[in-house]
Protein backbone atom coordinates (compact mmCIF):
# COMPACT_ATOMS: atom_id res chain seq x y z
CA UNK A 1 0.00 0.00 0.00
CA UNK A 2 0.99 3.63 -0.94
CA UNK A 3 0.37 6.34 2.12
CA UNK A 4 1.19 9.69 0.08
CA UNK A 5 1.29 12.67 2.37
CA UNK A 6 -0.19 15.97 0.43
CA UNK A 7 -1.83 19.51 0.44
CA UNK A 8 -4.07 21.02 -2.17
CA UNK A 9 -1.12 22.10 -4.25
CA UNK A 10 0.16 21.58 -7.71
CA UNK A 11 2.83 19.60 -6.46
CA UNK A 12 0.68 17.27 -5.13
CA UNK A 13 -2.21 17.15 -7.38
CA UNK A 14 0.90 15.36 -9.79
CA UNK A 15 0.68 12.61 -7.55
CA UNK A 16 -2.88 12.49 -6.68
CA UNK A 17 -3.74 12.38 -10.58
CA UNK A 18 -1.06 9.63 -11.38
CA UNK A 19 -2.10 7.36 -8.31
CA UNK A 20 -5.85 7.27 -9.44
CA UNK A 21 -4.55 7.03 -13.23
CA UNK A 22 -3.03 4.44 -12.24
CA UNK A 23 -5.90 3.11 -9.94
CA UNK A 24 -3.23 2.04 -7.29
CA UNK A 25 -4.78 1.50 -3.72
CA UNK A 26 -3.09 4.13 -1.55
CA UNK A 27 -4.35 6.47 1.53
CA UNK A 28 -4.06 9.78 1.68
CA UNK A 29 -2.49 11.87 4.67
CA UNK A 30 -3.61 15.34 4.70
CA UNK A 31 -0.46 17.77 5.31
CA UNK A 32 -2.41 20.97 6.24
CA UNK A 33 0.86 23.50 5.44
CA UNK A 34 -1.85 26.64 6.61
CA UNK A 35 -1.59 24.96 9.76
CA UNK A 36 2.08 24.51 9.65
CA UNK A 37 1.39 20.47 9.82
CA UNK A 38 4.50 20.72 7.06
CA UNK A 39 7.41 21.94 9.49
CA UNK A 40 6.31 19.56 12.37
CA UNK A 41 9.19 16.96 12.98
CA UNK A 42 7.04 13.69 12.09
CA UNK A 43 6.43 15.25 8.38
CA UNK A 44 10.05 16.41 8.32
CA UNK A 45 11.14 12.56 8.82
CA UNK A 46 9.82 11.92 5.63
CA UNK A 47 11.01 14.81 3.62
CA UNK A 48 14.02 17.19 5.59
CA UNK A 49 12.81 20.06 3.13
CA UNK A 50 9.55 20.14 4.84
CA UNK A 51 7.76 19.95 0.97
CA UNK A 52 4.95 18.28 -0.09
CA UNK A 53 4.35 15.25 -1.80
CA UNK A 54 5.27 12.39 -0.10
CA UNK A 55 5.02 8.69 -0.86
CA UNK A 56 5.97 5.43 1.40
CA UNK A 57 5.24 1.83 -0.43
CA UNK A 58 5.12 -0.56 2.54
CA UNK A 59 5.64 -3.19 -0.39
CA UNK A 60 9.22 -1.89 -1.25
CA UNK A 61 10.75 0.42 1.73
CA UNK A 62 10.95 3.26 -0.41
CA UNK A 63 10.07 6.37 0.48
CA UNK A 64 10.11 9.55 -1.27
CA UNK A 65 9.72 13.19 -1.77
CA UNK A 66 10.05 15.28 -4.96
CA UNK A 67 6.80 15.01 -7.44
CA UNK A 68 9.34 14.46 -10.91
CA UNK A 69 10.89 11.05 -8.80
CA UNK A 70 7.60 10.05 -7.40
CA UNK A 71 5.97 10.35 -10.83
CA UNK A 72 8.96 7.89 -12.39
CA UNK A 73 8.63 5.81 -9.39
CA UNK A 74 5.22 5.25 -9.96
CA UNK A 75 5.10 4.66 -13.40
CA UNK A 76 8.26 2.15 -13.19
CA UNK A 77 6.49 0.44 -10.32
CA UNK A 78 3.41 0.27 -12.60
CA UNK A 79 5.35 0.19 -16.31
CA UNK A 80 2.35 2.72 -17.35
CA UNK A 81 2.42 6.46 -17.76
CA UNK A 82 5.81 6.07 -19.60
CA UNK A 83 6.04 4.38 -22.69
CA UNK A 84 8.69 1.30 -23.27
CA UNK A 85 10.38 2.28 -26.45
CA UNK A 86 13.43 3.90 -25.54
CA UNK A 87 13.13 7.09 -27.76
CA UNK A 88 9.72 7.92 -26.74
CA UNK A 89 10.67 6.91 -22.97
CA UNK A 90 13.50 9.86 -23.13
CA UNK A 91 11.08 11.98 -24.76
CA UNK A 92 8.97 11.80 -22.03
CA UNK A 93 11.76 12.01 -18.86
CA UNK A 94 13.33 15.21 -21.12
CA UNK A 95 9.69 16.99 -20.92
CA UNK A 96 9.53 15.89 -16.90
CA UNK A 97 12.45 17.54 -16.48
CA UNK A 98 11.93 20.62 -18.65
CA UNK A 99 8.23 20.59 -15.73
CA UNK A 100 10.71 19.98 -12.83
CA UNK A 101 13.47 22.41 -13.56
CA UNK A 102 12.46 25.16 -15.73
CA UNK A 103 8.33 25.16 -15.56
CA UNK A 104 7.54 24.55 -11.96
CA UNK A 105 10.04 26.65 -10.58
CA UNK A 106 9.60 29.45 -12.42
CA UNK A 107 5.65 29.61 -12.14
CA UNK A 108 6.34 28.86 -8.28
CA UNK A 109 8.10 32.29 -8.22
CA UNK A 110 5.49 33.90 -10.39
CA UNK A 111 2.99 33.35 -7.82
CA UNK A 112 4.92 34.47 -5.10
CA UNK A 113 6.06 37.76 -6.45
CA UNK A 114 2.78 38.25 -8.42
CA UNK A 115 0.29 36.85 -5.50
CA UNK A 116 1.89 36.43 -2.43
CA UNK A 117 4.56 38.88 -1.80
CA UNK A 118 3.82 41.80 0.54
CA UNK A 119 6.34 44.36 -1.42
CA UNK A 120 5.49 44.39 -5.33
CA UNK A 121 8.55 44.37 -6.67
CA UNK A 122 7.71 45.03 -10.49
CA UNK A 123 11.24 44.12 -11.33
CA UNK A 124 10.80 40.66 -10.06
CA UNK A 125 7.09 40.48 -11.54
CA UNK A 126 8.43 40.91 -14.72
CA UNK A 127 10.99 38.31 -14.46
CA UNK A 128 8.86 35.80 -13.80
CA UNK A 129 6.22 36.71 -16.38
CA UNK A 130 8.28 36.90 -18.67
CA UNK A 131 10.44 33.47 -18.31
CA UNK A 132 6.71 32.24 -17.61
CA UNK A 133 5.33 32.90 -21.38
CA UNK A 134 9.08 31.35 -22.54
CA UNK A 135 8.03 28.08 -20.69
CA UNK A 136 4.42 28.31 -22.17
CA UNK A 137 5.83 29.06 -25.53
CA UNK A 138 8.01 25.67 -25.22
CA UNK A 139 5.03 24.06 -24.40
CA UNK A 140 2.84 25.53 -26.88
CA UNK A 141 5.77 24.63 -29.95
CA UNK A 142 5.96 21.03 -28.45
CA UNK A 143 2.12 20.46 -28.20
CA UNK A 144 1.79 21.99 -32.19
CA UNK A 145 4.15 18.76 -33.43
CA UNK A 146 2.57 15.94 -31.22
CA UNK A 147 -0.61 15.65 -28.74
CA UNK A 148 1.15 14.85 -25.61
CA UNK A 149 4.59 16.26 -24.26
CA UNK A 150 5.78 12.35 -24.79
CA UNK A 151 4.87 12.30 -28.55
CA UNK A 152 1.70 10.26 -29.30
CA UNK A 153 1.26 8.98 -25.59
CA UNK A 154 -0.27 9.93 -22.34
CA UNK A 155 2.47 10.05 -19.87
CA UNK A 156 3.64 11.67 -16.41
CA UNK A 157 5.36 14.72 -18.14
CA UNK A 158 2.15 15.68 -18.86
CA UNK A 159 0.54 14.80 -15.37
CA UNK A 160 3.61 16.66 -14.29
CA UNK A 161 2.95 19.93 -16.38
CA UNK A 162 -0.91 19.64 -15.58
CA UNK A 163 -0.46 20.24 -12.22
CA UNK A 164 0.76 23.72 -12.60
CA UNK A 165 -1.52 24.40 -15.89
CA UNK A 166 -4.31 23.74 -13.60
CA UNK A 167 -3.28 27.03 -10.82
CA UNK A 168 -2.01 28.73 -13.66
CA UNK A 169 -5.62 28.75 -14.56
CA UNK A 170 -7.13 29.06 -11.36
CA UNK A 171 -4.74 32.09 -10.51
CA UNK A 172 -5.33 33.90 -14.04
CA UNK A 173 -1.70 33.22 -15.51
CA UNK A 174 -3.21 33.35 -18.82
CA UNK A 175 -1.91 31.09 -21.47
CA UNK A 176 -4.76 30.94 -23.98
CA UNK A 177 -2.85 32.33 -26.47
CA UNK A 178 -0.87 29.54 -26.95
CA UNK A 179 -3.78 27.16 -28.97
CA UNK A 180 -1.76 24.16 -28.69
CA UNK A 181 -1.02 24.42 -25.08
CA UNK A 182 -4.39 25.22 -24.24
CA UNK A 183 -6.10 22.60 -26.26
CA UNK A 184 -3.87 19.54 -24.45
CA UNK A 185 -4.84 21.64 -21.01
CA UNK A 186 -9.15 21.20 -21.83
CA UNK A 187 -7.99 17.79 -22.99
CA UNK A 188 -5.99 16.56 -20.04
CA UNK A 189 -8.99 18.43 -17.09
CA UNK A 190 -11.53 16.32 -18.93
CA UNK A 191 -9.68 12.75 -17.73
CA UNK A 192 -11.84 11.24 -15.18
CA UNK A 193 -8.33 10.52 -12.76
CA UNK A 194 -7.96 14.10 -13.33
CA UNK A 195 -10.66 15.44 -12.64
CA UNK A 196 -10.55 13.71 -9.17
CA UNK A 197 -6.97 14.32 -8.99
CA UNK A 198 -7.41 17.54 -7.72
CA UNK A 199 -9.88 17.52 -5.48
CA UNK A 200 -7.71 15.30 -3.01
CA UNK A 201 -6.94 16.08 -0.17
CA UNK A 202 -9.74 18.76 -0.36
CA UNK A 203 -11.39 21.11 -3.51
CA UNK A 204 -8.38 23.69 -3.98
CA UNK A 205 -9.12 26.91 -3.61
CA UNK A 206 -11.16 28.14 -6.51
CA UNK A 207 -10.80 24.63 -8.14
CA UNK B 1 29.15 8.50 -30.22
CA UNK B 2 27.61 11.57 -28.16
CA UNK B 3 27.61 14.91 -28.66
CA UNK B 4 27.70 17.17 -26.51
CA UNK B 5 26.36 20.94 -26.60
CA UNK B 6 27.53 22.88 -24.19
CA UNK B 7 29.14 26.13 -22.37
CA UNK B 8 30.77 26.75 -19.31
CA UNK B 9 28.29 26.42 -16.85
CA UNK B 10 27.10 24.81 -13.76
CA UNK B 11 24.64 23.18 -15.66
CA UNK B 12 27.54 21.73 -18.34
CA UNK B 13 29.14 20.65 -15.34
CA UNK B 14 26.69 18.07 -14.85
CA UNK B 15 27.61 16.94 -18.53
CA UNK B 16 30.97 16.71 -18.97
CA UNK B 17 31.68 15.65 -15.32
CA UNK B 18 29.39 12.55 -16.04
CA UNK B 19 30.81 12.03 -19.26
CA UNK B 20 34.10 12.51 -17.67
CA UNK B 21 33.52 10.00 -14.81
CA UNK B 22 32.02 7.23 -17.01
CA UNK B 23 34.97 7.76 -19.70
CA UNK B 24 32.48 7.33 -22.51
CA UNK B 25 33.39 8.72 -25.81
CA UNK B 26 32.18 12.33 -26.76
CA UNK B 27 32.60 15.35 -29.04
CA UNK B 28 31.94 18.69 -27.41
CA UNK B 29 30.74 21.70 -29.46
CA UNK B 30 31.08 24.73 -27.59
CA UNK B 31 27.66 26.70 -27.45
CA UNK B 32 28.85 30.35 -26.64
CA UNK B 33 26.02 31.99 -24.85
CA UNK B 34 28.04 35.10 -24.50
CA UNK B 35 27.46 35.22 -28.06
CA UNK B 36 23.77 34.36 -28.47
CA UNK B 37 24.51 31.23 -30.27
CA UNK B 38 21.99 29.71 -27.42
CA UNK B 39 19.13 31.86 -29.74
CA UNK B 40 20.96 30.47 -33.41
CA UNK B 41 18.13 28.01 -35.02
CA UNK B 42 20.65 24.76 -35.19
CA UNK B 43 20.87 24.93 -31.36
CA UNK B 44 16.94 25.88 -30.85
CA UNK B 45 16.35 22.76 -33.29
CA UNK B 46 18.31 20.69 -30.20
CA UNK B 47 16.17 22.50 -27.31
CA UNK B 48 13.63 24.94 -28.20
CA UNK B 49 14.03 26.30 -24.64
CA UNK B 50 17.93 27.29 -25.42
CA UNK B 51 19.26 26.15 -22.76
CA UNK B 52 22.68 24.04 -22.22
CA UNK B 53 23.11 21.37 -21.81
CA UNK B 54 22.47 19.16 -24.69
CA UNK B 55 23.39 15.41 -25.54
CA UNK B 56 22.48 13.14 -29.09
CA UNK B 57 23.55 10.07 -29.21
CA UNK B 58 23.66 8.45 -32.27
CA UNK B 59 23.66 4.88 -31.37
CA UNK B 60 20.12 5.47 -29.78
CA UNK B 61 19.14 8.47 -32.11
CA UNK B 62 18.39 10.26 -28.97
CA UNK B 63 18.38 13.76 -28.13
CA UNK B 64 18.28 15.06 -24.40
CA UNK B 65 17.92 18.54 -23.06
CA UNK B 66 17.59 19.18 -19.16
CA UNK B 67 20.78 18.11 -17.36
CA UNK B 68 18.81 15.55 -14.68
CA UNK B 69 17.30 13.74 -17.69
CA UNK B 70 21.42 13.59 -19.05
CA UNK B 71 22.45 11.95 -16.27
CA UNK B 72 19.69 9.68 -15.69
CA UNK B 73 20.70 8.67 -19.67
CA UNK B 74 24.04 7.89 -19.04
CA UNK B 75 23.39 6.29 -16.29
CA UNK B 76 21.45 4.08 -17.58
CA UNK B 77 22.96 3.18 -20.65
CA UNK B 78 26.24 2.85 -18.65
CA UNK B 79 24.86 1.04 -15.46
CA UNK B 80 26.56 2.74 -13.20
CA UNK B 81 26.57 6.32 -11.01
CA UNK B 82 23.36 5.03 -10.34
CA UNK B 83 23.06 2.29 -7.51
CA UNK B 84 21.17 -0.88 -8.36
CA UNK B 85 19.49 -1.43 -5.11
CA UNK B 86 16.26 -0.12 -5.53
CA UNK B 87 16.15 1.75 -2.09
CA UNK B 88 19.65 3.03 -2.73
CA UNK B 89 18.44 3.62 -6.56
CA UNK B 90 15.54 5.66 -5.56
CA UNK B 91 17.34 7.69 -3.21
CA UNK B 92 19.90 8.66 -6.02
CA UNK B 93 16.60 10.04 -8.18
CA UNK B 94 15.03 11.68 -5.23
CA UNK B 95 18.22 13.77 -4.50
CA UNK B 96 18.81 14.26 -7.86
CA UNK B 97 15.10 15.96 -8.70
CA UNK B 98 15.55 17.89 -4.99
CA UNK B 99 18.89 19.40 -6.92
CA UNK B 100 16.78 19.90 -10.59
CA UNK B 101 13.85 21.30 -8.85
CA UNK B 102 14.48 22.64 -5.58
CA UNK B 103 18.55 23.62 -5.25
CA UNK B 104 19.40 24.25 -8.61
CA UNK B 105 16.82 27.29 -9.76
CA UNK B 106 16.70 28.53 -5.85
CA UNK B 107 20.70 29.28 -6.62
CA UNK B 108 20.52 30.48 -9.84
CA UNK B 109 17.60 32.58 -8.58
CA UNK B 110 19.79 34.04 -6.28
CA UNK B 111 22.91 34.38 -8.98
CA UNK B 112 20.56 36.39 -11.12
CA UNK B 113 19.22 38.44 -8.15
CA UNK B 114 22.50 39.41 -6.09
CA UNK B 115 25.11 39.28 -8.90
CA UNK B 116 23.51 39.73 -12.01
CA UNK B 117 20.42 42.18 -11.93
CA UNK B 118 20.82 45.57 -12.98
CA UNK B 119 18.74 46.55 -9.53
CA UNK B 120 19.38 45.57 -6.48
CA UNK B 121 16.37 44.51 -4.85
CA UNK B 122 16.49 43.66 -0.95
CA UNK B 123 13.46 42.01 -0.37
CA UNK B 124 14.73 39.08 -3.88
CA UNK B 125 18.06 39.06 -2.86
CA UNK B 126 16.77 38.49 0.86
CA UNK B 127 14.44 35.53 -0.17
CA UNK B 128 16.67 33.40 -2.53
CA UNK B 129 19.35 33.92 0.23
CA UNK B 130 17.06 32.09 3.11
CA UNK B 131 16.10 29.90 0.30
CA UNK B 132 19.60 28.74 -0.76
CA UNK B 133 20.66 28.61 2.97
CA UNK B 134 17.26 26.54 3.25
CA UNK B 135 18.57 24.36 0.39
CA UNK B 136 22.20 23.82 2.04
CA UNK B 137 20.94 22.88 5.26
CA UNK B 138 19.40 19.97 4.00
CA UNK B 139 21.87 18.82 1.88
CA UNK B 140 24.33 19.31 5.06
CA UNK B 141 21.54 16.84 7.10
CA UNK B 142 21.62 14.33 4.64
CA UNK B 143 25.25 14.34 4.78
CA UNK B 144 25.80 14.32 7.99
CA UNK B 145 24.51 10.92 7.94
CA UNK B 146 25.77 9.70 4.50
CA UNK B 147 29.06 9.75 2.46
CA UNK B 148 26.87 10.52 -0.48
CA UNK B 149 23.21 11.43 -1.29
CA UNK B 150 22.25 8.12 -2.30
CA UNK B 151 23.96 7.20 0.82
CA UNK B 152 27.12 4.71 0.28
CA UNK B 153 27.76 5.47 -3.13
CA UNK B 154 28.86 8.10 -5.02
CA UNK B 155 26.11 8.92 -7.63
CA UNK B 156 24.73 11.13 -10.19
CA UNK B 157 23.03 12.89 -7.18
CA UNK B 158 26.40 14.24 -6.40
CA UNK B 159 27.10 15.06 -9.77
CA UNK B 160 23.89 17.70 -10.13
CA UNK B 161 24.50 19.23 -6.54
CA UNK B 162 28.29 19.18 -7.21
CA UNK B 163 27.67 21.30 -10.49
CA UNK B 164 25.93 24.12 -8.40
CA UNK B 165 28.58 24.06 -5.21
CA UNK B 166 31.09 24.47 -8.00
CA UNK B 167 29.77 28.01 -8.54
CA UNK B 168 28.72 28.68 -5.31
CA UNK B 169 32.24 28.93 -4.30
CA UNK B 170 33.65 30.73 -7.26
CA UNK B 171 30.92 32.91 -6.49
CA UNK B 172 31.13 33.38 -2.56
CA UNK B 173 27.65 31.98 -1.54
CA UNK B 174 29.32 30.57 1.16
CA UNK B 175 28.21 27.25 2.60
CA UNK B 176 31.51 26.33 5.14
CA UNK B 177 29.57 26.61 8.21
CA UNK B 178 27.71 23.59 6.64
CA UNK B 179 30.33 21.58 7.68
CA UNK B 180 29.33 17.88 6.24
CA UNK B 181 28.20 19.54 3.07
CA UNK B 182 31.72 21.35 2.63
CA UNK B 183 33.60 17.99 3.15
CA UNK B 184 31.54 16.09 0.52
CA UNK B 185 32.47 19.06 -1.91
CA UNK B 186 36.38 18.99 -0.91
CA UNK B 187 36.07 15.41 -1.60
CA UNK B 188 34.43 15.08 -4.64
CA UNK B 189 36.31 18.45 -6.33
CA UNK B 190 39.37 16.44 -5.97
CA UNK B 191 38.22 13.44 -8.54
CA UNK B 192 40.36 13.34 -11.62
CA UNK B 193 36.64 13.63 -13.48
CA UNK B 194 35.50 16.49 -11.47
CA UNK B 195 38.78 18.22 -11.96
CA UNK B 196 38.76 17.86 -15.73
CA UNK B 197 34.80 18.59 -15.99
CA UNK B 198 34.90 21.55 -13.95
CA UNK B 199 37.28 22.61 -17.32
CA UNK B 200 34.92 21.91 -20.53
CA UNK B 201 34.26 23.39 -23.06
CA UNK B 202 36.82 26.27 -21.06
CA UNK B 203 37.79 27.01 -17.78
CA UNK B 204 35.31 28.68 -15.65
CA UNK B 205 35.66 32.43 -15.11
CA UNK B 206 37.26 32.32 -11.81
CA UNK B 207 37.68 28.48 -11.83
Amino acid sequence: MIDLYTDSSPNGFKATIALEELALPYRVHHVRINAGEHRQPAFLALNPHGRIPVITDDETGITLFESAAILLYLAEKTGRLLPQDPVARWEAIKWLQFHSSSAGPIIGQRVHFELFAPEKIPAAIERFRHLTETVFAVIDSRLSQHPYLAGEDYSIADIAHFGWTHIARIVDFDFSQHTHMSAWHERIAQRPAVRKGVTLPEPATGA
